[in-house]
């Protein structure tokens, strides 16, 4: 089974850093690979920056769709889920966005989680993916730290401590359980756990988990009416080739 | 006063259609300029096409803020409003989408309202909007007609016909209202009334309506956080410039 | 086009002042009356104060229809929105309440709005608005700031005050846009707005901006079924004539 | 104890017919009294009229709180529930609207249930009353028989077979449990529960219920904040004496 | 009338103390007998606690149906409303939980209310039970004060002061009425009214007034498909006879 | 990796016929085991069934995790998910039902689904779930076939005609997926997909997915207060041995 994980920033060390991430808790039947626009924008952090990130997901879906050998299911790694719908109208294959992902499992592992993000202009956006996955009653918290997502790499330890202390606030307001806003914050997963207390969901490899569980039972995108192939997508999307030279990190 | 209309589309056609009813409606002190992009999607039916509208959405604004007399208010003349969150971070000016504009009036015209658009895939955006403007108790029913966007122009009366036929299902069925889901259609909105018994709401019209409206009372878009101009947005947006020559119907 | 502004209590100040307030964002073709009973409520500041109110509203908007010049349109100028659904019982133009119109555009205007207003009794019934007009996500905080309603004349500058305070409370906690929860703070909107940083709506300029647009879109009030002149109701209304010697502003 | 009942419209014969149900389903220690207008709407079918019922019932409840023995809890015999939270206002007694009681009595005699009402135009105000009490999950149906209120005294069976009819289709469609959405069909219910099948509710007799166990167990009106006396309502209500010569069916 | 009152604990001081409390404020012609298992959860509070009093209560009502003279209503006396549905299936006589009742009636007495309770672990079950009564908008607070069940009986004056101090915050914060959380609080129910200044409801004593008051109206449990008595649970139930020598408290 | 497996019914060939299918779509690295009940209820098809459920599925994973070697995840095999709260407070390891694993799957594969189950009686504890896993939106359709669990096994394909023909149904009425709603169809998904045009989603399938994507991320079940180890449960549930032959069928 191969998995397609779709970074939609152009940061080449961000899409190394979340494969790594995804093959760490994918099972031992599962290929990840990773790829990300060669141009765009460079971290998704406000609404036109989701616009880009849309257009980039949708080129890349459909590239590797159209490739020798696409892929059994696709992650697309932000926060902000953008371009699942477009996707999704792309390809036969399960399509798992990392919110998505983060929080049914969340709704699994606990009654209430609090989401820990990035930049609070991103929270409008957390407000309307909790509304339409139907986690209004489950999400007691969004919060965000004020960490921009490329400083995720560079401030390290630093940025450890600030989103658990978030984390903890969090928990002590309610949340049984943690998700993490911001694909970047990945590898931070397992150290942000034992601090806590209280279990953290990482959305990459929620997302993983929940799409190789899927093509193992045989389930894909319903192409019933709203997700059926486009009319005008058949053969390829009508954006322009801004992503043409592919990072892939397989 | 000056309002630009955005279609998202290329259809120039239907721009001119829409630009014309949007000053059938105008105060006397408003003009109206209409764009649309030079390339991308011809209609807006699918997921994939909201992507590339937003993408269009997005340079048509921030073309026009950088232009030599930006407007005083932006309408966006595609029902699924696309890239509208983006476009409010971009300008300090209202960005007032058709759907929005048209369901808010349609909830101050009677309790109930019917959405009657084009084609039934579409209605899987026309439900997360509904939610997204907090409509789900004011809209009763979405229908769709099966009729393709670019239809609406060639099938004249035929179209009437259908969209009447949906239309009075709707209000048969408890809507007060019809609320029109589709620019396209802004031309029918006067016979449909007739036909109709009920008021009918083109979202063009009610779009300019209360985009003139929040002019005159100086409200904007508030730039507080969530809609501020994004630090990368400053200059110009991320994205690849696929609308350069644009078509302007002023 | 004449707007037939109506103050459900005795105030013949705060309709005079509220009359200045929508003839200032009333466009160049709108004319602007206003009127307010002879008896009852001298401000509505308890549920039996909307009683009256509503009795009230019903009368002026009944006398005015059966009156020389009707007007195009509405306005219930209190922000209880009292009496509501009757008037538009009796009248085939469009009747905008202004807390209606208020929250209608401050969702256009921004993702989260607070509501400012006076006693801390009148909250349950913006409550019950809240959720009558769909703003259960889009309202973020309700705030009383204590003042009675005829104390906004007097106090002045102090109620200013007190009111930007309550605001910036209100910004400070999520909300990207204020919601002047009562008629008489109309004239403070702009000194708000600069003071407090995010836009700040006054429900009567709100009002009058919806409701002259549908009437230049000829939107009126749906006349299907519940809205329907009552039988018993063409004639006249059912109340006692408590209103007979109106005031009118015009 | 004595319950004071309202009937907010003027026919004697419907108030009379009334206080016999009530008088019925009542404990051997309660007393119940029924009052209507002297003037105002012979029937509530409209939100004219429940703008008169409102007047009605807090004069009526202002009246007898002045009275040599006011009554230890206050019902409101209308379904539109008129007046209710100004009632509240005025006494430390329990006061219950029957739409209210009814509606609270059926989610426990069943999970879903559905209302069978008189004239379709009501059904807007039910919709607000569903949504007041949190009922959006149990009320699975609103249905109206097209029988107006003073008809439900001559038609006699002919509106047993229409109000059966219409329940049997509720039941058929999910409902467990039949509410009754006028006063005036509270001589019914014993019939229809009988042909129908399911429980029948009746407001009146649900509503004397629920509010003698008040009384009982000396909860009463919460005088906190909102339903606190209103500064200007201690010595009287704001309204003209419309109802003077009070029928009282003792 | 007979109404039996099911402790789903062992605690026999606890079942006498809560008859007292139903005998209190029951009509002159109503019989309350009370009754506990004689094995299981000493106190519930957990979810396997939880388990555990379900199935206690249906042993409990199906050996009371099942026996000479079955009650005319059952009311289930903990917060937690364990085993309410199944019960609802064994017999016609209506059902009442207490958590339904207090919550029914709280609702009735002032807008918004709060509860306050035992564990803070059982906050999940409170929140459950809020969703499905439809109680989201009227309960604005739900508040844990750490006292164990069975504390309260030995705590006397400590617990009062604790639940007092919890119910004051609570109505500062918005709450008009406060519910309390626990079958064990029903003594202390006058006492803390009076200290808090706000309605406080017991809710043995609610679903002692509600059931009354359905048993003199005829309301029993809908059979209608959901609730009908279960193939397999006409002759007994399915579950081992834990609780074979029940405790009476006639 | 071990999944355990719950059947809380005692229907030995259902519990095979159940871990067939998980195996099925486990991982290379996951082993499935599968126990039911020696003593209880046959099928699940009432409340009364449901509480005897519950009891076992608390037995039966205490008695596992006390056992030599614990699951590292167990999963409720019962669409009414039974006990699921108190199986939480009971392990550290994740606890998923099959109806919360299948809508949460389900709203990813598609944005609407239906749930299609056996008697119609068991809507209401459907309903139940929905609203409590956050799915009001994404279930757009709750429909009874009227075949009982224990007749899957001998009807054969008749059962899947009829399952078959309601799926369509749902399909026609707007669901994108058909969430089965009984494990005991578990054999037949493949099947109806084939038949249906859209996809199925099996619960236990997607419970295994999910379960396993869990254990391999290190995401278990929160332990942070609600779901904490009961202070009576930490030696031994307070139900009694019931089920102390287990069926295990490793």
């Amino acid at each position: 089974m191969r998995i397609l994980l779709i970074n939609p920033n152009t940061s080449r060390a961000m899409t190394a850093k979340i494969a790594d991430a995804a093959r760490g808790v994918a099972g031992p039947d599962v290929v990840v690979d990773a790829v990300c626009p060669a141009v765009g924008a460079s971290a998704i952090e406000s609404h036109v920056d989701e616009v880009a990130a849309a257009a980039a997901v949708v080129e890349l879906v459909a590239a590797d769709r159209d490739g020798a050998s696409p892929a059994d299911a696709y992650v697309i790694a932000c926060f902000g889920d953008p371009g699942l719908d477009a996707a999704r109208e792309l390809v036969d294959a399960p399509v798992v966005g990392i919110a998505e992902a983060a929080m049914h499992l969340a709704a699994v592992s606990g009654r209430h989680f609090g989401v820990v993000t990035t930049l609070s202009r991103t929270l409008g956006r957390a407000h309307d993916l909790v509304a339409r996955y139907g986690m209004e009653r489950a999400c007691v918290s969004l919060a965000a730290t004020g960490i921009p997502v490329l400083d995720l790499e560079e401030t390290g330890s630093l940025a450890v401590e600030t989103i658990a202390s978030h984390s903890a606030d969090a928990a002590a307001g309610g949340a049984d359980v943690i998700v993490l806003g911001c694909a970047g914050m990945a590898d931070l997963c397992a150290e942000l756990t034992a601090r806590v207390g209280v279990p953290v969901v990482d959305g990459v490899a929620a997302a993983v988990g929940m799409a190789s569980g899927m093509v193992r039972m045989g389930l894909g995108t319903s192409k019933r009416d709203e997700y059926a192939l486009p009319a005008r997508g058949a053969a390829a999307p009508t954006l322009p080739p801004q992503a043409a030279n592919l990072e892939v990190f397989a």
